[in-house]
């Protein structure tokens, strides 16, 4: 039977987890939080079950648990982080605050990140923003895993895009956030480590067939959202994320997962603009916007389930299966 | 047997076209070199095809032909464009050497247009942007045609994203230009006027149900690329090009077809970064992203159908139907 933990305790065991595992305060910090907010918003697969990765890679150094990330503002609207190989969410939330004054500065601002590593939920990045009253477009990028149509090898991550919109009243209007790929790795991982097969449509072998085989997935391509459209989106996060960045390419990073002591050395893109400096009456827009979407029966806003389950999840906790809890403290000890 | 006009004829034809219609030369320049430009790219449906169209909504006052178009620079990275019920094409080219200049300042800078029009070819834009060395990520949106996925009505436009990067040589890497839906509308209009079905999996009629009809489609949702994803893409699109921009929404707005005389005051987003201001090697990256896909058997490059065609048209011109001709010389008289 799993436990139930509050998302105080989870972040707790998260916390005290990473810090045995040789993270210091520093780092540590953002990332239990935002193990607390995955598993808020009913994202197992960067909840807990990350934890036990997150500590072998501080125990083989593909993650510095030490780092400490350097912000710069080389020109009045552009901001860069050098994550210095430590996790991606201190390195985020440092220059978080230089984005966000730069972008109401200059109206629009972005921030670029390099030597960094798997930043979890994109949309928690954007919509941190987007409570500073932002409108934020963010990219990131990851090991490849999708071949473009037509071919076989990689050239992409599942590179997500996340947009956050502020309701002009200190919230969120919705967020968005989604991966160039038809399904998140996470869940062919998950199914890999069951020996469940995939379903249609996901996935494609090295031979650039289509597979249910979530081995021959992992050896072949992800099959990309739309077909070539799909592609395309990850191409996007690609240049932004990787290129803009200075980061290593998805082709060339190393995996988010396995126990190899390489740091990933991936990158994000996080774009902020100010609404008001471009026009007024942006709020009532974007409210008639989601009133259009949410009063159709049977369609949803996107983010909508992620913020039932942050309702849910307040006040029940999450029920975490006992072998998730059991390795969890194998690391702690 | 179809005519075949150069690149310069068609430029001729259609800026002969606009003027007599009423616009003036300020107007019709740029919308002019924008059909030879589609022309040039074999997007037939942004060229002389859309020339009637031009030139019935000059005549009806859906277009103000001597409009124009006024640039302001709210903030530092902020550049807005009031189209003032013109053509877009003027109204961007007004604005984007000021959206240049803000780039290369701040490292980035964005441009919203409002009171504009369909922007034809929105990787034109983009492209223009990256033959100045800057990075550009583009949005447009469009009377609304798709609906949220499990919904009816149709609540975004067919509102596509172009990403178009420089080479760093004053040329461009590739360009990607990519609508939400699975094909564009202009498609579904050119079989509907042919009395042509539909391919499976275009369209939804007005029930919600899969339709080849495209009639029924007209008054039903275009179907989005990936499903909920490109609808999703098609709402970043909205909330940059319509909300940001402070233009009509797409479920507003008036059609970009048909003899009314209501402008449809829509709005594009254009983002400019400056590489060299986040990180230095940006062009070798690219350079290294382009080789991994066009190495591929099988795959192609993003754009790489309207290079080719670019390169065939220059010295071939262009094969015109004659009726369509027909069309365009009863608009002349």
């Amino acid at each position: 039977m799993p436990a139930r933990l509050s998302l105080n305790e989870i972040e707790e065991l998260s916390f005290r987890t990473l810090t045995r595992a040789g993270a210091d305060e520093r780092q540590a910090g953002p990332v239990a939080c935002s193990i607390r907010r995955a598993e808020a918003d009913g994202v197992r697969s960067h909840g807990l079950l990350y934890l036990p990765i997150y500590a072998a890679h501080l125990r083989s150094g593909k993650v510095d648990g030490r780092a400490r990330p350097t912000v710069a503002r080389p020109r009045a609207g552009a901001v860069t982080v050098d994550a210095a190989h430590g996790f991606a969410h201190p390195a985020i939330a440092a220059g978080l605050p230089v984005l966000a004054q730069a972008a109401r500065e200059g109206g629009v601002a972005a921030m670029t990140v390099h030597r960094s590593y798997n930043c979890g939920v994109l949309g928690h990045h954007a919509e941190d923003l987007a409570r500073e009253g932002l409108l934020a477009l963010c990219f990131t990028h990851a090991p490849a895993s999708i071949a473009p149509v037509g071919g076989r090898t990689p050239v992409v991550g599942t590179n997500p895009v996340a947009l956050a919109v502020p309701d002009g009243a200190g919230g969120v209007g919705f967020v968005l956030d989604q991966s160039a790929s038809v399904v998140a790795k996470s869940e062919v991982m998950l199914r890999a480590r069951r020996g469940e097969p995939l379903e249609e449509g996901w996935a494609l072998d090295a031979a650039g067939q289509p597979t249910t085989d979530p081995q021959a997935d992992l050896a072949g391509s992800m099959r990309p959202a739309g077909g070539a459209k799909g592609f395309g989106l990850g191409l996007v996060a690609e240049v932004l994320a990787s290129c803009l960045a200075g980061a290593v390419s998805s082709r060339e990073a190393s995996p988010f997962s396995g126990a190899d002591p390489v740091p990933p050395a991936t990158g994000q893109c996080l774009i902020a603009f100010d609404p008001g400096a471009f026009a007024s009456g942006f709020s009532a827009r974007i409210s008639a916007l989601v009133t259009a979407i949410s009063d159709q029966a049977g369609a949803r806003l996107p983010g909508s389930r992620r913020q039932q389950a942050r309702q849910r999840t307040l006040s029940e906790g999450v029920a975490v299966e006992q072998e998730l809890l059991e390795r969890i403290r194998q690391e702690v000890q």
